[in-house]
């Protein structure tokens, strides 16, 4: 039965070709605006000045070098120079780790302390107004209010709840010079968004069931095509319009959700640095495993009506559809074993001690404890 | 190709069981709310008690009388009651034409001419805040910013933009009292609805076509079922679900849209009273027909993931998928054409008539004129 539920996502999307140029009309003239941006891979594809140009009239300060998996060490200076510059509106021109490390930033320009604080606390509802120039599509992070940070110092990863961007401007353009392997991980995280959001109880709603489906479909229609060419509009408009729909929360209403994959993924990657996407792509198929028992209806219908696994035993069928979900995730390029990205049984027991540390209780009825991830991880080791 | 668009739906939806018990907790205590309703079957139904119990340490004045195709005339004394009585929040409590009503008195309350002015101008930005309790699923108009108005003196009946509800409450046990023909006439304009969105052209969005589909798979799916026992929590909640997200503007993202068979309908409508949700049932198959060259490769699409038609030459599909059309709204408890409603070819002969005094080119590439609905209709009669 449909859960109740309170859904609200005042994000404005803007997509299609040449909207970066619309910028300046989201932005009021009279705001001291911080750009944020990574690695310089902007400016080798024309993106960076596209954003100047359309800011030319505007007042900014740019702050360069937000990495991946978005450390506070590295926010720590963003927000010391956006209080300096006393920046009241930003902009983010990257990926997810860029769009979410501006997100702590929005909080902590507001903030007396240290803003690892604010991670810690889990969220903060005062920010200022944040835009975002999307560049990567994997996180969904453009059109919601969530944000994963990382410390260095302390090897821990923690999400962070704040508000959504104003606007995002989404030209499918932007990926074209995408790195295969970066496509590949964006294609990886998005389908896993859907499952965890999806893969849970059945009989909840039937159109939260094929809009989550619709996304799944779409993913493994397209994926061989991007693979063959990158430089297809039409493939890269539908790919980018996926991630962003994977977690807006339009396929999150009334239903349970899990995300059990996506904390064990987290620690991983904070362990040993291996991409967020392809974390999740190796630990999906264990997750699926362990948990067949609970999720047995909803493999099934992910089998029958995503993998088109529609006949044989319930095990067979549900047999099936994990190995065409590790194929899906192999096909895109990606390696499905820890043991391939050289990840072994330490930190598998890490994880099992930090997660028991924290008495963690994940997955939608809370039965994903340090055992269990333990379990998980050595099923896919 | 997906077009280029801009999204933005800032409506908070509340959907489930007793929820209407949280509205106090979205109106600021300060506000003067006038409370606007239909006629008295929200007393019959415990709905009214519901939302003045919610309500009961605001300050309230309430409005009845808002009739289905909200009049002009009706409105134009919720306005002036509104303006004497100071009211500075609005709460809708009714189905779509109370809803569409209350978006004009929002409008109205801050203007000072005559509000049918801002009818035929066809939009207001400003407006006073508005919240909804939907108690029929139909027209969507819970999560968007459109009205239909019509003026009983002059027979005219016409689309009104605005600003969205602030939020929405949808408990689908108020939906557990409503008239089979009400339920059947809500399918229908849902069912309309998605296909104004989704039969154009083909090739513009896999996410946002799979989307339209959900919606219509959900529904064929569910109305037998809904006939059987229209208590069923489930049922009703999907299809409560179903109606609002096939007007929020979340399968519109880049696509193209007809809105021929709305149009035409809104002139039935205005003409003879006939039921908006029972109109389109009527027309749509004949807008199918017409414009089957130009549709051709959606109505097959329609075909083949919607009603299972999957082989037989191109013009044996698109038959079948107008009959299948066709027969999805009698199995509503329907009829599907003019003259079993006593609709006769003067009707159609007066709607030639304003069509081609309007000039109008309705439909996605502007091919719908006076002409071609009279053609559509006279397939139908």
């Amino acid at each position: 039965m449909l859960n109740n539920f309170s859904f609200k996502n005042p994000t404005k999307l803007i997509m299609g070709k040449g909207m970066i140029a619309h910028l300046s009309a989201e932005i009021p003239s009279d705001k001291k605006v911080m750009i944020t941006f990574g690695g310089g891979s902007v400016k080798k594809h024309g993106i960076y000045e596209q954003v100047k140009d359309a800011l030319k009239n505007h007042d900014t300060v740019e702050f360069w070098g937000i990495e991946p998996n978005p450390k506070i060490e590295t926010l720590r200076k963003a927000i010391e120079l956006g209080k300096e510059e006393k920046v009241d509106f930003l902009l983010a021109v990257g990926g997810g780790s860029v769009i979410d490390g501006t997100k702590l930033i929005s909080a902590g320009l507001l903030y007396d302390g240290d803003a690892w604080d604010l991670v810690k606390k889990g969220c903060e509802t005062e920010t200022i107004p944040l835009g975002t120039v999307l560049t990567i599509p994997a996180t969904g992070s453009e059109m919601n209010n969530g944000a994963v940070i990382s410390c260095l110092e302390t090897k821990e990863k923690y999400a962070f709840f704040s508000n959504g961007p104003k606007f995002s401007i989404l030209d499918p353009e932007v990926t074209f010079s995408l790195p295969d392997y970066q496509i590949a991980c964006g294609i990886a995280d998005t389908f896993v968004h859907v499952l965890e959001q999806y893969l849970t109880k059945s009989g909840e709603s039937r159109v939260m069931d094929r809009w989550a489906e619709s996304i799944l479909q779409t993913l493994v229609e397209i994926a061989p095509k991007i693979k063959e060419n990158k430089k297809d509009y039409q493939n890269m408009a539908d790919f980018m319009m996926c991630a962003t729909m994977a977690l807006n929360g339009f396929i999150a209403m009334g239903v349970s959700q899990d995300w059990a994959t996506h904390m064990i993924g987290h620690e991983v990657t904070a362990l040993t640095g291996l991409t967020h996407g392809h974390t999740l792509a190796i630990i999906m198929p264990g997750t699926m495993d362990v948990m067949r028992k609970q999720k047995y209806e909803k493999i099934m219908q992910l089998g029958s009506r995503v993998f088109g696994v529609v006949s044989g035993t319930h095990d067979f069928r549900i047999n099936e559809t994990i190995r065409k979900t590790r194929d899906f995730f192999n096909s895109l390029g990606l390696t499905t074993s820890l043991h391939e990205e050289n990840i072994n049984e330490d930190v598998i027991s890490e994880i099992e001690r930090r997660f028991n540390d924290r008495d963690v209780h994940l997955g939608e009825d809370g039965l994903v404890t340090g055992t269990i991830a333990k379990e998980i991880l050595t099923k896919v080791l």
